[in-house]
């Protein structure tokens, strides 16, 4: 019998093609090892939807494999999806201390903190497992604490970045472990995932800290209150603007949920310095002049519920926007979010207030490596195989290119798919079939409730509203008994279309008097019957197309 | 009896505080001159929503006085409307050659070309009204032949620049007469209206020559086909694609229907020049190498029907993406359209493509002046008053503090809302009431059918979907006779949730039979109850809320 190669299994089970909803599994021999389980926030078209999570049926099939879930660092794309997996798959979860504060917020809401198997990790930490050991590296990132990811196997070490940046001046002091990346290389890396967000932006992300020094100039120019939106999960952020707000002797006030979340957090687990007293409560801006005020406040992207936005349409119950007042948009928007930042730009610009964004230099540095920090990881790493991984599928093909420019062989990269089984052995890496995956919608408390068909009938529903038509009909002889009653949502001005939905009416009378005369008893041809009359009708008359929904009662 | 002081009434009817719907009345004495009339995109949440048209009661109570249409170029969003306005409001329409040339197009459409009184002009042409004239002063902008307007009157000259920017070596030759804006400043302007778009952006838009460099740069490096997606209207661009194809002995054939259409326009007017058989049919691509066919389309805003679309999703008749092609999208994505062009761009890179866009220097360039060009025409023009249009309201904040900067006094400055009268005198500016004004939606065939209700509701069905509940009930007594029946669509995947249904339809029973002890027989408080029943259930078992439709039918 021939024996067979040694091999390990690398699954992308989300964040392929996407931006979002991380989560990779990788499988050697008995250790099904997870990276990450983040959520992904819906797309336009998916009407009425919370959050995405990725399919793990995958993992659900093989569980008694899987030995945890490994984070990298606390960003809702990574950790999001956590309470819903759980559920399902109560395994143990690794990630360093900051990452597991943030993370037990999130099992507090959902009842899950006293039954999960928490297990705090520090970089350099190597868990052992049966057939692998997994090591965490630091690394920089726009959240303090990530790391990256080695599994160790015999076949040879498997390294993941997570996201990353490359910060020599980070706002704690820790720069990412280039020594371990360089050790890592020496020894040999069989397989390296990366981080592919910035691939297309040439040169270095900038420091955090020269945000910091442009905090500084406009706290300096201030005369009124300054607030500040910024991402609640960037500690070093809200770091810096405390120490530039207590140098400037301005007490400092938070407001949104996840904001106060996780400044709680951060506080308690040493994360943030600050002088005593530096902190109050937003009850109590009042107390102090406007001068002596920063307020630290979630909305940077504009979304509908956030402090920032309800302070733009003076529905902030704690905060009213003045004349003299600065407000700072500490964050670039993401793809989308463009008009919703604006339209509260343009809001708080009505109400006096001096709006400083984005056009501004350096108010804002990405937590992703542009493409001079990633060269620097290839060539230090020199893996064998290369799999380029978080990004859209262009962001992948432009990371794919710059390995193979610094040296690889074409080969011996591989552009993966969610989904996707690539079988990695010494010499080789291919993908070999493909595994259940996508993504998985949760809407209130449904959780895969809301299907393609639910959503393509709320689509239909936005577009042109519904037209119920309902008639009451005698079972023996089909003979209508009440109605027919149109009712629309979503359609017309009922009231300037009262003719349009009187003709109507005739015309599914005239098909109920064809249905009586042909002696069409079956409900679901007289419905058709129905449909396909009004549908011809209303479209000449309005060129819309409104969803049909005859209801047929019977007696 | 004191003598009324003469003045000039300036009342912006749209593209105010929105990028759109650009319409300005001008009222002086017995005339009213309208500037424009163009037609805004729908907003994200204007579902179903075809376009945005100004509202025009205005002009329509005061019809006699409005002495025609004079359009600034033939961009949408100053174009656009006139169809919809014309059917309420036959007065004479003035442009250039080739705005009335896509204006022609347009009314075709709307078979309104017959019944329309169009007037061409050319730049330094007057046209005498009863109390004012109108002068056209050549500009430049991503479309040719746009024109600034100048209304001489008895107070002084109002100027509105429309969308300009200086371009010093413009592709036919053309530059704005700046001589011309000096003239009239040295003069005397009573007030000047300008665009604000790019008010943002420090230095000075390039010259739309740049871009036909890049692509000289680029046909060079192509080795297959080069498909180059812009916007239809920018005819210099068209020019410059042409002009390099010939070079490279590249046949060009053309796809989308806008492209088309503005093409045959833009030749048969002369604004196009290009070699004996240079173009030649999408349906003849196919009989030329691939290396010597460059194929112009639209799309390059990621529009869902456009021809690019259908060209990345395999969905094109003639055009079929495959490896080697480059495709090059010459634009820049327009707020709100980052996601869907970015999706193409995907489906372009896996179909084997490469694809050329923004990321890189100079594909596109922008059609509006930036601040140094905007400091030159206030400084040549030195109006004594000055409204920034054309823009949210971060772009006129901004253009009326770059006004102030440049010595303007500020009470001399006046940022306007839609609907604003502005009274001018010699020495006077200050806003005096405002008028009917606000947007108009189209949707099919219906203009203004189309309200806040029916958008409020189609918004309701997209986020939950609809449950509507039927019982047959007899009139006399209230009983039950057919029913309860309920029906979703778009709420939950139905097969799944049967007995959430049951639940459902048993509580709507119990509400009856309530009902029915009571001697409820007022229909309306009988499905209010159902609908309050069934509102707290549902949310209670989904967390969702669906809109909830009772219908009783009575025999």
């Amino acid at each position: 019998m021939k024996r067979e190669k040694l091999k390990v299994k690398i699954i992308p089970l989300g964040g392929i093609n996407e931006i979002g909803k991380n989560m990779t599994a990788i499988e050697f021999k008995d250790d099904i090892i997870v990276i990450d389980c983040g959520l992904k926030f819906p797309e336009e078209e998916m009407f009425g939807i919370d959050i995405v999570i990725p399919d793990i049926s995958y993992l659900l099939k093989n569980r008694d494999k899987v030995k945890g879930i490994f984070f990298t660092h606390g960003h809702e794309d990574h950790i999001g999806a956590l309470p819903y997996i759980l559920k399902q798959l109560n395994v143990p979860v690794y990630g360093t201390k900051l990452t597991l504060g943030i993370v037990e917020t999130k099992l507090k809401e959902h009842g899950l903190l006293g039954t999960t198997d928490l297990r705090r990790v520090k970089p350099k930490d190597v868990i052992k497992l049966d057939s692998a050991s997994v090591e965490f590296i630091k690394t920089n990132h726009s959240i303090a604490d990530s790391v990256a990811i080695a599994i160790h196997t015999p076949l040879g070490v498997i390294l993941h970045t997570g996201d990353f940046k490359v910060d020599y001046t980070p706002i704690d002091g820790e720069v990412i472990d280039l020594p371990r990346f360089a050790e890592l290389g020496k020894k040999g890396v069989l397989v390296m995932m990366a981080d592919s967000t910035n691939v297309e932006r040439p040169g270095y992300t900038m420091s955090e800290r020269i945000v910091g020094d442009n905090f500084e100039n406009m706290f300096a120019k201030a005369k009124g209150r300054v607030i500040v939106a910024t991402f609640a999960s960037n500690i070093h952020r809200i770091q810096q603007i405390i120490t530039v707000a207590q140098k400037h002797g301005r007490k400092v006030a938070v407001s949104g949920r996840s904001m106060e979340n996780i400044v709680q957090v951060a506080t308690e687990l040493g994360y943030l310095e600050m002088e005593k007293d530096s902190f109050i409560s937003i009850d109590n801006i009042n107390k102090y002049p406007n001068d002596k005020i920063v307020i630290i406040t979630t909305g940077s992207q504009g979304e509908p519920m956030s402090a920032l936005t309800r302070m733009a349409s003076s529905e902030h119950r704690k905060v009213n926007i003045v004349e003299g007042d600065m407000v700072v948009i500490s964050a670039t928007p993401i793809p989308g979010n463009e008009k919703l930042v604006s339209r509260i730009i343009n809001q708080l610009f009505k109400k006096g207030a001096d709006v400083i964004y984005e056009a501004l230099a350096y108010l804002h540095v990405s937590g992703h490596a542009c493409q001079e920090e990633l060269k620097l990881i290839h060539t230090l790493v020199r893996p064998r195989f290369f799999i380029p991984v978080h990004g859209e599928y262009r962001h992948l093909k432009h990371h794919a290119e710059l390995a193979v420019k610094l040296g690889l062989s074409q080969r011996n990269v591989l552009i993966p798919d969610n989904g996707d089984v690539i079988e990695i052995t010494r010499d080789s890496i291919r993908k070999n079939g493909t595994v259940t995956s996508g993504q998985v919608f949760v809407d209130g408390l449904g959780v895969g409730d809301v299907g393609n068909i639910v959503l393509r009938d709320r689509k239909h529903l936005s577009q042109d509203g519904i037209l119920t038509v309902v008639v009451t009909i005698e079972k023996e002889n089909g003979a209508v008994i009440a109605g027919p009653d149109i009712i629309s949502r979503g359609f017309v001005y009922v009231r300037e279309s009262e003719d349009l939905m009187e003709e109507a009416k005739e015309i599914v009378k005239s098909v109920l008097k064809e249905c009586e005369e042909k002696k069409i008893t079956d409900w679901a041809t007289m419905k058709s019957n129905i449909k396909d009359e009004l549908r011809i009708f209303l479209y000449e008359k309005t060129k819309r197309k409104p969803m049909i929904l005859p209801i047929i009662m019977e007696i």
